[in-house]
């Protein structure tokens, strides 16, 4: 049926287009409808250029008097780096505007309706509306927690193993799954390294899918600034890398990394790395997200503490075995079965000869 | 439509009934069809009892002739238990026989179909044939390979841990996995676990399903005899329990388990468990098929020495974690993760919060 779900259907694959590519804004969609006929399409690109309702109205021009707009997030009410989308469909006189979502941040939610309102135009709001937050998930959850939104990904064989008994990892899974990997890294703003896996692997971490894709911010932990200074990631600046220290860490080679240009020291003031002010550290500076491509010191870490948003694991049909080859949670953990830590699936994906399981935190009925 | 397949669908839907209670014979259905009426239905019930065929003609009685018959297994030519299928067709003039798929038997495959041409009667073989083999797998796999259908059955934790720190492993999955755990005792001719667990677990192993079920046979892998005589499973008679023991265990303790009914001890001509020779007594005596519900050291040898035809790995949400805890496979294994054990996944369930995921060795394409 060619209703406002058809419409705004389309609207959010016009977000989904952009998914990635937008940070630090969320990917938004927009379509402006006049008599039936699209009128205008726009979908938000880049951050600090025009936002995907003013691009459909700028197609839509003289059309828009009168028309009904489709956006897939509540249009924005304050001044930033561009003028406020509300202020652009009251001026381009409107009829009828249909929103997915409100504006996840609570202190302006409902803020660009409200004045899209009073000067009369009829807005309706919550179509497709679990579709639309599920594209911004991690900007939404940033919004609401105030923390970056953590993936854990890692990769086993059936029976659990990141590593053989050598400590070799290469390579568990295929190709394909491989690709996802650098999707994910594509859609997240920040990747998360321990320093054993630049040591051992000495790794970019940057984006490589076939028609090309956006870089995350480096992370390595590394308490004690051990990582030599040719390593690739301080060596290659496609992208910035960030270097976290604990407070006795050498500050000569702290003042080595920081003369790197596109590398930076992160000290924090504990003696080991404290997750969460790493995670505040983070969102002080718009870091909504973070992959963490960990081993299990790393990942270990992050699950005893329960900083995860999602687990990504990818399943290579493989056996392993060995009493010396890992699995990606195999410090601290639990006495007992009962006292473990609650997950849920989410997802379960066939990528190649692969499986990809998707966990999450169990959420507790009320 | 109300085809051949139509039909013999249902005969499959009759074999499926009784999967699990035929050992050691197959699961088979028939229906005979006059006129278009279905005139007599038919399953194999229990080993010694009529087969399918010879229940469903009797249903039929004088409206068998001119009829036609939908087998989902080559109907028998030999005099066993009971008389030849083949023979019971015959005399009741049938018209058209409709098989699913021949005798898996490489001596006899195609006895009974040309015994019945010979007598001029019509036969078509191949309906629904690959859903025929599946119903009847682990029978197929006996009689192709002489050695008994082995299913590795684990439940672990998302991080791949059978136990907790301690060795705890109660209960790392559901209600729901549990009852299909039981299903799949009902469904194999033995269950096999290690001394560990007897002695960790005292366990019954016996079928515990809501309607009923069959215990299958209790082998306990014990090279030196040093479960005690008062473990559950030497105690309760439900079924039979063998003790399989290296060459040099204890000849008293021997005497002892033998005394017990219900008790056989298997002394094998090695020091250690040697698995090929347990597979091969358990041919000889017609045990077809083994569910093996291992600790890490049982799984492990069965997996190294690849002697598996299926994986069920039962995965809980739940993260265990710590350096303790193990994994199923967690002895031997290999160095490097290119000489690892290839395998496929066949089936990923989710059965109540729980993740079943199928696993068997990859088939190389020639």
């Amino acid at each position: 049926m060619r209703d406002k779900e058809f419409f705004m259907h389309h609207a959010l694959e016009l977000a989904r287009l952009t998914i990635g590519q937008t940070r630090p804004n969320p990917s938004v969609g927009a379509v402006v409808v006049k008599d039936g006929r699209v009128v205008g399409t726009g979908t938000h690109m880049t951050a600090g250029e025009p936002h995907a309702e003013v691009l459909a109205l700028q197609q839509a021009g003289d059309k828009a008097r009168g028309a009904e707009i489709y956006v897939t997030l509540e249009p924005c009410a304050h001044y930033g780096s561009t003028p406020p989308c509300a202020k652009a469909i009251i001026d381009h006189g409107l009829e009828k505007v249909y929103v997915a979502t409100l504006d996840p941040n609570p202190k302006v939610a409902g803020g660009g309706v409200e004045w899209i309102r009073r000067e009369g135009i009829d807005v309706e709001v919550g179509i497709l509306e679990e579709e639309a937050k599920a594209i911004n998930h991690k900007f939404f959850h940033f919004m609401k927690t105030r923390k970056p939104y953590v993936t854990l990904k890692t990769a086993v064989s059936l029976d659990g193993k990141m590593t053989a008994n050598s400590g070799d990892s290469k390579w568990i899974t295929s190709e394909a799954s491989r690709h996802d990997v650098h999707l994910n890294r594509h859609q997240h703003d920040a990747i998360l390294v321990g320093r054993e896996t630049v040591l051992r692997d000495d790794p970019l971490l940057t984006t490589r899918l076939p028609h090309g894709g956006i870089n995350p911010t480096r992370i390595v932990l590394d308490t004690h600034l051990s990582i030599p200074l040719h390593a690739k990631l301080l060596q290659d600046d496609s992208s910035k890398t960030i270097v976290v220290c604990g407070k006795n860490a050498n500050t000569t080679k702290e003042n080595d990394i920081n003369a790197i240009s596109h590398a930076e020291v992160w000290r924090l003031e504990s003696e080991h790395t404290d997750l969460e002010a790493l995670l505040n550290r983070m969102a002080d500076e718009k870091l909504m997200s973070l992959y963490v491509e960990g081993g299990s010191t790393i990942h270990s870490a992050f699950i005893q503490e329960q900083w995860f948003s999602e687990i990504h694991l990818y399943m290579a049909p493989k056996l392993i075995g060995g009493a010396m080859s890992k699995g990606f949670y195999n410090q601290f953990g639990f006495d007992e079965v009962k006292d473990s830590i609650q997950i849920e699936f989410d997802q379960v994906q066939h990528i190649g000869d692969d499986l990809k399981i998707i966990a999450k935190p169990r959420v507790e009925e009320s």
